[in-house]
């Protein structure tokens, strides 16, 4: 999203943002839809015009969640290696305090192993996980590790796929939203953690059709009404790289011409205490077999307490109309400081 | 919608407008889509989110197309009474200088007569249309005059009509935009004028289904990010009243208790000489048998080169998400000044 600040002084536009966020809430409240069944095209559609999280206890893909036990998915996948996030705190792509002393937006590190391998990191029984180290690993690649928008573009080469064994198990669309938006998948992703591993407070200009296969995903959202309760400062960013020497994780500060990064200051914005009094989170936690629908730029952090493996359908939001529009005038309005390393919970 | 201004001066908040109406139109230009046939229900709820108009070259209902003759109307119609407004200028619910050369909000005398009647002060060809008067007739009673909501609530009293023997040939719900939106009409409208009667340019919070059936409407649209292009200003209420001593129509001032009225005081906004330059006007005539879909909150102005026919179906737009708090977010952020009677173009 361009980065055109409205033309406005921080503070008239601050206002300009209390006024939005008080009557988009008045109107709507914390209130979010359950349903029972999965949604019909139609119903799809105007649940995608309300652009309100719904939570659907049905699934598009009701067998694996009891096939894919850890023996299957290590089968399947034999001995190829994927792509798994390596950080030592569990925080991929989130602010991070540096040696330095300064705060960073830090990308993990990238390990490649086999899935037997991981699975044996991640899980609660297993001695690997207790490893001295405390290394936290997550299945988060996201970019469309299942399936790129390539693959439903018949005139372009076949996408590649660390998980092509278990493409056979996943719909590659989720027909109900493809129709409802009259398109495909701009990216399909696995996402396999334990408690361990948390999702920074974010938002993304997808459609999100969010399915969890085992375990529960523990979501805290806020509507694009609030994403300035969030307190997004400017970061440099960092990643974390295995040192030869130690062969300990460390966050090495990217070049200076790398951008910075406009992300959330706040940790843990499932505890009120860390925002102001004009945010309402919403709460809701996705058990196996349920799926979420996630709309276009709401904020979510994302926990979860056991072993948990979802499946994600991104879909290109509408970009025609005001839908756009709106995300970029309150993405606009919102008054982004450089973050100095004295952000309050960092 | 509430009047509830944006808490920010109004020199800040017409930069806040002309960011926003820029980058909408950036985005969607003056495109709108021409359909040769009637949406599915599906279709249709994604065009309500794109939220932009749609011509569709196909009617709800084709039949009264060749049906509707003056001789079918007034025998069907008989001698019951219908309402209908009268102006010197055509102007219904437009802004007009009063004799005290204050410029009001003036709202038409209401006159009963029958069908035929009315059908002949209106056409080109009778004596009646050359009447020494030149007073202007329009049905457009716009209350629900075909069916009204409560047609609709099975609980509640029938709803009457002064066209009820018409109620037969009109449909009186479009089934793709009740099944795209879940509701019924909020009310189903019966227009007939001719090329003396303007509707001036204004906007509805409703999703309107806009069905031709003789004749031709010119529309000028607007969308709601250029509302204050139509530079609103804020009139005293008046109305036409029939003086019993001349007979003539006279324009009377209601008393000051009444609310003033928000109004554009753009004339003519098909001509581009009198709308700032960020205005894009866009012109769409519906012709006999096609029907426009008007998204809630577009502004819009309306001619008919010649007698003219149509019916419309208004629906309640989404309350829920956004798009209400988005309208009242570009209504809040227009400054309405009083009308000091020296507006250029009245
Ligand atoms: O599951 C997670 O940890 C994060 C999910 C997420 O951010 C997304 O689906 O956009
Ligand atoms: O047909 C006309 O004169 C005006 C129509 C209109 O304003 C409407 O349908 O909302």
């Amino acid at each position: 999203m361009a980065e055109n600040h409205i033309p406005l002084d921080p503070t008239v536009r601050g206002g300009a943002l209390k006024w939005i966020a008080n009557e988009y809430y008045d109107l709507n409240g914390s209130h979010y839809d359950v349903l029972d069944e999965l949604p019909s095209p139609l119903e799809f559609s105007r649940l995608i015009h309300i652009s309100r999280p719904v939570l659907i206890k049905a699934s598009e893909m009701p067998e694996i969640i009891s096939l894919w036990t850890d023996e299957y998915l290590a089968e399947r996948m034999e001995d190829r290696q994927i792509s798994i996030a390596v950080t030592p705190t569990g925080r991929a792509d989130a602010i991070t305090r540096g040696h330095d002393g300064r705060l960073y937006f830090a990308e993990p590190h990238v390990e490649k192993m086999a899935m037997d391998a991981f699975l044996a990191k991640i899980a609660p029984d297993r001695p690997e996980s207790n490893a001295v180290d405390k290394e936290v690993y997550y299945l988060q690649s996201q970019n469309g590790n299942m399936f790129t928008g390539r693959y439903f573009d018949l005139t372009s080469d076949p996408d590649p796929s660390e998980f092509a064994p278990l493409r056979a198990d996943v719909p590659s669309e989720i027909s109900w939203c493809s129709e409802a938006l009259d398109r495909c998948p701009d990216a399909v992703n696995l996402w396999i953690g334990n408690s361990a591993s948390v999702t920074s407070v974010h938002s993304d200009p997808y459609e999100n059709i969010y399915s969890v296969i085992r375990g529960a995903k523990h979501f805290t959202l806020f509507p694009p009404t609030e994403g300035w309760c969030l307190l997004e400062h400017s970061y440099p960013h960092a990643r974390y790289v295995r040192s030869q020497a130690t062969s300990q994780l460390e966050l090495i500060p990217s070049p200076p011409t790398t951008s910075e990064v406009r992300w959330s200051s706040v940790l843990d914005p499932s505890a009120a205490v860390f925002l102001p009094s004009e945010a309402h989170p919403i709460h809701i936690t996705v058990h196996a077999g349920e799926t979420l629908y996630l709309p276009a730029g709401w904020w979510h952090y994302v926990r979860q307490s056991e072993v948990t493996i979802a499946i994600n359908h991104w879909y290109d939001m509408e970009g025609r109309g005001t839908a756009w529009v709106w995300l970029n005038l309150l993405r606009g309005l919102i008054d982004v400081p450089p973050g100095n390393g004295d952000e309050e919970q960092i």
